[in-house]
């Protein structure tokens, strides 16, 4: 299959082995419709694969997507779907489309930028950054952006903006979403309150993969509720004000469980670590919650030769239907199971817990035996 | 205080470093009363008391016990009552006794023998001996029992046998419990049926700390409740026989479980290992859990370099009170569980998780980065 070199690396934004901090990715889209073309969900199969022929030809036109991948929904299996779900290239809607529906995706070769066709718009213009600093997508999308506008004329009112299927989406059509990884505030118990004060100020707080999912992990994305009144500039800036407030309210909350419960922090980390290492079957979701824990100790320099940026890839590579398409065979759940737990297991490699020094406590030595009867 | 030094050191039928199997330890007790005086719930703390000065003269004259120890429940702190419950040499009831009652308890040095004085019947003449076979604990406690019999005059009827405060224990006085490790059965969802079934044929179950407590650590206690119409030898027999058959049950489950769950089996075991050699925090009852599965490891040659016998010590040593004695202060459940982890992972010591050999399963080495833009 063409997306089996794809799953097997890490994408362009996790692979990095510099410190992401708080703030893993961040993520760009923009909603985008052609001029005098039914939306997707109000027309038929026929006339959505025509459009997806259309886009595609204009698509491998420009420089930087030509040497992309470029992959129609309607040939692919459910595994590569699922995986191109996974890396989050393609949205659940997109992954679960009927076959013929003409669903489809771009991917530009580093894999930061992905354009979906014929989701709930003609386009998703998809841009996707390691940390916090979105200028450079943010460049990047404005010209690709253009670069199709040159090609194909956008639904486009001037009192409006951008149209849209949904009219949430109407004006700028700019979604910008930050992935953060936030245990310092989950043990503290503070989550909750933030998430609410972050609502009240027309932010969104959702779970590691989207909408109505808890957050596995302690990994929380933080996106933009409003497209509409606002320039994508004033959009972007107001997110990343916040998001720096909150990364500095993440360090604090850490700084405290350091304080305050620094060996419940060891004996999470700690038992994240062994079970890793010694277990034999692991679930995804539990893997995520101790590859978690152990970036936490990563962060607190408890866990050392290992970076965050393996721990990442882990996350990304043991789901399910990438970790079937890297062994190359479809697995029950018990297999996959096993698989991951091996995975987890290669992860750690020489990693190495650190520990005060441990001080004897046993009151008999090895070779100490019991009393001889008198 | 004087049991600072018992406390420290494993009893001689848990220290053996030799295969105790399924059979942990036996255990053999006979319930005497002194002629012509009330039992001890029927009489007051000045004759209670008077009567363990008199038992206590009587057993300094005997040479086996003479060496012992010779404590007094009324000058015991509850620190070292509780250690000497968790060394099961005197049960509960003894150990919450008020002050003043008269209770007292002689251990021969090698902690093989344990009389309790003025618990529910003026004598509790215990013994306790690692593996199933009761012969050699059998045959010190009938000499015991007639050395104290020359001293004093029992309470025996000809026609029912020896005279005992509960009528349960009328007869030969005498209980025999086995304490058994039975993952097998466990695991196999079989300890049920088989409880059932011995329950029905006259013998008790209960869990590692007697009567209503759960079985932690897959910790079971076999016993008779029948001490009248039979001989001592029918009924130590008659318990062996079962206790045979069961381990054979034992067994067997084990061999199914290692078939048919050997992927489980690794990870229960690999887990426990992982835990108690990384946490920071254990509490007693998930460090029993730990401990038995480890042992379960160690019997099927998945743990190395590790004993039973240092298993075995580890449940006795990491109990609250122990724990407290070994440290040499009262410690709040908070440090004792950060003491006990530390006792777990210098148990661990050089052990060692024995695994098949691991395949390579991640596609990516640590080396390699994600492909280059474009």
């Amino acid at each position: 299959m063409i997306i089996d070199d794809l799953v097997k690396n890490p994408g362009a934004w996790l692979a990095t082995d510099s410190e992401p901090g708080v703030v893993i990715s961040h993520r760009i889209r923009l909603a985008r419709n052609a001029k005098g073309v039914p939306f997707p969900g109000w027309t038929d199969n026929r006339a959505r694969r025509a459009l997806r022929e259309r886009v595609f030809e204009i698509l491998r036109d420009i420089p930087s997507l030509s040497s992309g991948l470029f992959l129609d929904m309607d040939s692919l299996d459910p595994l590569d779907r699922e995986a191109l779900r996974e890396r989050r290239l393609i949205s659940l809607e997109l992954a679960e489309q009927d076959k013929g529906n003409g669903g489809g995706v771009v991917v530009s070769a580093d894999e930061q930028i992905a354009i979906m066709i014929n989701e709930e718009d003609h386009f998703r213009i998809q841009g996707i950054g390691t940390g916090m600093e979105p200028d450079s997508i943010w460049k990047r999308l404005r010209e690709l952006d253009e670069e199709i506008e040159q090609r194909i004329d956008y639904a486009f009112n001037p009192a409006l903006g951008y149209l849209t299927a949904c009219p949430s989406n109407v004006g700028t059509g700019l979604r910008i979403s930050m992935m953060m990884h936030l245990p310092g505030l989950r043990i503290m118990d503070e989550m909750g309150p933030v998430a609410k004060g972050l609502e009240k100020i027309g932010l969104t707080v959702r779970g590691l993969n989207g909408e109505g999912t808890e957050a596995a992990g302690n990994m929380y994305q933080i996106s933009n509720q409003s497209t509409l009144g606002e320039s994508e500039e004033a959009i972007m800036a107001h997110l990343s004000d916040i998001v720096r407030d909150m990364v500095n309210h993440e360090q604090n909350a850490r700084a405290r469980v350091l304080e305050n419960r620094k060996v419940s922090l060891l004996d999470h980390v700690g038992r994240a670590f062994g079970i890793l290492r010694n277990a034999t079957l692991l679930s995804f979701q539990e893997a995520v919650e101790l590859l978690s824990a152990l970036r936490l100790g990563v962060e607190f320099g408890l866990v050392q030769r290992l970076s965050v940026g393996r721990i990442n890839e882990a996350m990304l590579l043991t789901q399910p239907a990438h970790l079937q398409k890297i062994a190359g065979e479809t697995k029950t759940p018990d297999e996959r199971d096993e698989f991951r737990a091996r995975m987890a297991r290669e992860l750690l490699g020489a990693a190495h817990l650190k520990r005060t020094r441990s001080r004897r406590t046993l009151g008999t030595t090895p070779t100490q035996t019991a009393r001889k009867p008198s």
